[in-house]
């Protein structure tokens, strides 16, 4: 327990006795006995307490996951504000960008991940972190169910519920394997540390299994026939990784039988990377064209067995059955029953994901916020509220709109509804007042309702929710903590827009999500990378920004330091083929 | 497959016709294109053939285990001269000193281990490895049945059994539960790397447990206990660690627990480190007091259930239990199945351990070879040769010894009874005439032989079986493969002693264990060594040495260099706590 936590700490105790509480902190810093002695027997009584039973002058803070979103969260919270506890069932943070390298031993599994309890402990106050699964959410009553997820012959209950004021759902979401009989049980996922260090094994196994002695040829090839379903960003990156890992390191360790090795990669669409420029899409597979990696588009997957993945050719129709040593499914998110469950009772049962308005508030539910995969934005459309709009603009309740009084709520407007500035962007309309012009491009003075709704009538199409990325959950955590940091502030200032059905302002703006880019590492130190501005870079200068931009992002300087000298450690001495 | 491999695997085809073989390789070393040829399609059709099929012209050596001894023994082995095949559970080497640094991530798991198949590549020749586990040595038909271990949906027949000229033993021990019963099922143990994983997982498991709400100060406690079952070096290292662990990383991340921690070390014997000298095993009980670390002496433990560790205090003959979070069971070494069944067909059924004699040859088989702990060396004893090495000296046949004639065959009963050498140095006798002097301590110029039997009638006390240490596995290791490389120079100038019952020579000295001190780190960055020369050194300074000697003596640079920059990760950034 640090001093300060001490400090707050006690004067919470004196609360209301300022003259006592200042007398306190007075004593304690002239005084090394008591800052010794809160060194010494810090917080002893504390495990007993039932954290619900706590003085609960502060509002209660429960974060759910400890992934991007709430990690991203949970670091910029002012914890001095709040009784915050987390609860996940992993007790440490992933830099999951990193997962396809840990797979083949590019970088280490430790080396990606740093315990959340470092992370949260050098906040002001203090962040509770219990290691357990979230079973329900109960909305009615504001209370949580956990349960530990430890199996062993420790002692204690391992369910335990805990009450919020404010609830943050960063669950993530889970991998989605569209009921394919087979999935569950014979593919490898890509979503956890565990299920990297589990491919990384399995891949040494079908190596060391295709090698022993009296195998036919067809067992051998059978063994050595790696299959990835889903060729988007993880599925490209781990047939790169694999590519090189069997490339640079095992043909020279498992030579008799490296002619036999075949990688394939299964995309159901008419490209691998389509959520990506053209040039990058094409480029990766010329790329992999070139290093024999077999890209079959057009293909779903109708099921796999322990030995074979069998699918479907969209074209033709045709079934047909390919043999496997190894199967990884990296294609598709899912809601988690836990999310789905809480959606039911909060009303949102017909949809398919978590909705949150713009301000990342659960639909539905005051006090609860949902970032990251596990959710969604409902972005409001602008069509639903044109009229109020109008109105609020028409000052003079003239009827019609100036262009000066359109120019006073344009500002507010963008904010509100982004598909504004983006619709403006797309069209290359250089300002507002190109989008009163007549359908003849010339200028107007003034509209009316109808050519104002004419106007909007195409902006709403520019719509779009935002990628399940490590990008927009990590900007939704770091918008929402400012919003809890500043919750007090904008109670009376304002600092949102205009509320064009109602009077005032928004608190806070809305969120808005900016993209940086993103990479695709193709193997052979080669990288695709989409940057700002519609630049398209790819090669080996790209697979550089890559090194140095996923080394400046990592959460610590220790996680940094570690991937560094893994990547160092590959360059020099290869990656490490012991099966452990 | 390098050129050199295909040029032996080449002329071993054309063995016998010399003229042909020179032409072909005349023909190789002036035509880029066959060797090019060599590079690009080598062995494709080598899985396929069954490796007892082979041309058996070289001997066939099969190797059983990567461990020490036998990675000691690949390492300097001339693959040329033999064909070889190794079979081994663990595709790698792991240096088992450091074991007790991964149980708390002081060093990580991958730092200490390198794959076999890096280690033996270098060699001139092929050496096959083969990842399965030795089901049974079929001594009569001098045949191994091996199975692999692998249990996935891989294809292709688990079970095979491979054939040998020699055999060479190298599977090492397994841990000895003295048949206590709950041992197996609810301890730890210490000796394979993913142990090591288990133990570090289940201590953050008993920190997150612990530290859950709802939880009694009893149940706290309980998770917080951690035993370990034995005071050797093993145990002690790990206790060291786990209270460093606890101490420089846990305490402020479990700040709220931190109190209710307890190690216990629980030993049979009066202290712990009792293989120590006595300067060290109190200098440890010291230091373990000060960090208090509970060593219970004298206790032996009589059952382990899922919650308890119940144990019997020598000395008043009472029973007690103790709570536990975690059990380490770090004592006793057993015998393995398969060699206890190897032993009863070769007639060894009797013995608790696997004999060899002083050249590491198995007692009672032909060709086969054990070294490291799985077995022990047989030492001849003096007073069986006595009478025949007597005769031997006694060139004139006068019926008795003058020093002139035992000064001719003292080095040879040195080389071939090592025990004389220790009883001259431990009775600090100058020379070996100090021998035959009579009982008053006068010189004698002859003596006869029962003055001969009486001079030696002590020697055989100082004999001794060599610790289970990795020290003398590789030593071991390291002597077989000189044996096997020099096995046709030394058929005709043999280099061993006199043969005393027989004629002629040894055809090689016999093994000779070398003892260079040993370790006990104790944590806090100090430890104790035990150095050549009845030095005894603690400390920090000691630390550091154990330091530099551990970083010397890694198997290859990438683990050199991996384990240092843990030891500095360590320093700056401490330990990681993440459960994974």
């Amino acid at each position: 327990m640090t001093i300060l936590s001490f400090l707050s700490r006690a004067s919470r105790g004196f609360q209301g006795y300022t003259a006592c509480s200042k007398l306190l902190i007075l004593c304690t810093l002239s005084s090394g006995g008591l800052v010794a002695y809160s060194e010494s027997h810090p917080d002893t009584g504390t495990p007993g307490v039932d954290p619900n039973q706590k003085e609960l002058k502060k509002k209660r803070v429960l974060v759910l996951g400890t992934g991007w979103a709430a990690t991203s969260f949970l670091k910029d919270l002012d914890a001095s504000l709040y009784d915050i506890q987390v609860v996940s069932p992993r007790n440490y943070f992933a830099f999951t960008p990193l997962l396809p390298s840990v797979t083949c031993g590019t970088v280490e599994a430790r080396s990606i991940v740093e315990p959340i309890r470092n992370i949260v402990k050098k906040r002001r106050g203090e962040v509770n972190f219990w290691e357990a699964e979230c079973l329900k959410i109960d909305a009615a009553n504001k209370k949580v169910l956990c349960r530990s997820k430890i199996e062993n012959n420790l002692v204690g209950n391992r369910e335990f519920s805990l009450e919020y004021d404010y609830l943050v759902v960063a669950v993530g979401a889970q991998v989605n394997t569209f009921n394919t009989p087979g999935v569950e049980e014979n593919c490898h996922f890509l979503k956890e540390v565990e299920d990297c260090q589990k491919i990384r094994r399995t891949v040494i196994d079908c190596f060391e299994t295709a090698i022993l002695p009296h195998l036919t040829e067809e067992e051998r090839k059978r063994n050595l026939h790696f299959v990835i379903v889903g060729g988007g960003p993880t599925g490209v990156e781990f047939a790169a990784e694999l590519h090189d890992f069997f490339e640079e390191d095992l043909s020279n360790l498992y030579s008799t039988v490296k002619d036999l090795v075949k990688i394939t990669v299964i995309q159901s669409g008419d490209h691998i990377l389509n959520t990506y420029d053209e040039r990058i899409s094409s480029f990766a597979e010329q790329k992999f064209n070139r290093d024999g990696i077999d890209v079959q588009t057009g293909c779903r997957v109708v099921s796999v067995s322990d030995k074979e993945v069998t699918m479907k050719l969209k074209a033709k129709g045709e079934v047909c059955s390919i043999p496997h040593g190894l199967v990884v499914w990296s294609t598709g998110v899912g809601t988690r029953p836990v999310v789905k469950d809480f959606m039911e009772q909060i009303g949102q049962g017909n949809r398919r994901v978590l909705a949150t308005d713009e301000w990342l508030r659960v639909k539905g539910y005051k006090d609860a916020y949902a970032i990251g995969d596990c959710a969604t934005i409902d972005q409001r459309k602008i069509m639903e509220d044109i009229s109020s709009i109008f109105k609020a603009a028409d000052k003079d309740n003239s009827g019609t709109l100036t262009v000066r009084e359109f120019k006073e709520v344009i500002d507010d407007m963008i904010i509100r509804y982004p598909q504004v500035d983006l619709y403006l962007q797309n069209n290359h309309l250089s300002g507002v007042t190109d989008l009163l012009k007549d359908p003849d491009g010339h200028d107007r003075e003034e509209v009316d309702i109808e050519q104002f709704k004419l106007a909007f009538s195409h902006v709403d199409s520019q719509m779009k929710s935002l990628p399940a990325t490590a990008q927009v959950a990590a900007q939704q955590g770091a918008y929402l903590s400012r919003c809890f940091n500043r919750q007090q502030q904008s109670q009376d200032n304002p600092e949102g827009p205009r509320r064009f059905r109602g009077s005032g302002r928004h608190k806070f703006r809305p969120f808005r999500y900016k993209h940086f880019g993103q990479f695709a590492p193709l193997g052979g130190d080669q990288a695709a990378a989409e940057l700002p501005g519609d630049w398209v870079s790819v090669g080996h200068s790209t697979q550089w920004l890559w090194y140095s931009v996923y080394a400046s992002k990592q959460v610590s300087w220790r996680t940094r330091m570690l991937v560094v000298s893994d990547w160092t450690r590959r360059f020099i001495f290869g990656r490490d083929s012991s099966r452990i």
